[in-house]
């Protein structure tokens, strides 16, 4: 049998650690032990836990991206992809008890003056969703279905960063409210 | 001449620290160094670090609140005092480089998990937010100013957290435009 990967071990402990503690509330003792490791085998795959957190991010955005996918189902509407997208986020939410909030939320938060790294993949990984988002508004806009008051990128990075205000206070509050809600205005009043 | 209040001092002080660098990234000597006071002097004071967050999240609540004066300003429209409102907060990230976000945020993400008595507090802070601008919508809705498809409520919650969720990406990029951008679709697509 292959011996279990330390590196793989340590990311995908971490992920789940970094998520429901936070960045500087999780020692790399805590990953270790965690993880099941020897601590010192910790600096033999990352230089820091900041270099482990920038993988942790990236791991994070290709899962948000997967869960992403109803955007790309074309066989619904423009405005039924977005629906099923909040859909698949919030249920997303909903597996973690409302507790977790969003990994890149939570790191835009606590350490975008700490790790000029992290910063820079937050960025990307906005851009990412936003500019996912933007093509499926722009197709609504062209088919009338979405309205066209504002221009889809515009609409796009606000709804993406009105998603992060709402997980915010659903963590919070410990409560599902605040994600629906956000479903209910952004598909009832903002996009149509 | 009177003594400097020492515990005064300490959640001064506090307050600037925690706003910039977090809760979990600033120790209690990081605080008394910068308080000027001797470590042990903390805990004549707080009886821990949380205790203090709580005390310091008190006081960002209050200072929130007075920021928020122009939600009063009944020389002005519903419209306009929200506008003032947005203004006022935009010029105080503004003040701050766009590096801190909003204490309320911050403490959202790092601490919901964490200390549950502040947790209660931004239930508190955020609860009033909500409640002092749904009065003001309210009062657009009835003079037909501001659009009745939503309640009050809903719409004023809304707007309370798509602010935090501005507020984090504006932090995370460093950047004013996240910040103009949510009082374009506010003001031009949620409100009117």
């Amino acid at each position: 049998m292959p011996k279990p990967n330390v590196k793989e071990q340590l990311v995908a402990t971490s992920l789940s650690l970094l998520h429901s503690k936070g960045f500087n509330a999780t020692s790399v003792q805590d990953i270790t032990t965690a993880a099941g490791v020897p601590k010192g085998s910790f600096y033999n795959h990352f230089a820091s836990k900041e270099a482990l957190g920038l993988e942790v991010l990236q791991r994070y955005s290709e899962g948000a991206a997967r869960l992403a996918s109803a955007l790309h189902d074309t066989s619904l509407s423009p405005l039924g992809r977005i629906q099923q997208y909040f859909h698949d986020y919030i249920e997303s939410n909903a597996a973690l008890d409302f507790n977790c909030g969003c990994l890149l939320g939570n790191f835009s938060t606590e350490l975008s003056n700490q790790v000029p790294a992290i910063r820079q993949e937050m960025r990307i990984a906005f851009g990412k969703s936003s500019g996912a988002l933007a093509g499926v508004i722009a197709e609504g806009q062209r088919d009338g279905s979405i309205a066209a008051t504002h221009t889809a990128a515009e609409l796009a990075d606000f709804v993406v960063d009105a998603w992060q205000g709402a997980v915010l206070r659903s963590k919070a509050e410990h409560s599902r409210e605040p994600l629906d809600r956000y479903a209910r205005v952004v598909l009832g009043r903002i996009l149509v």
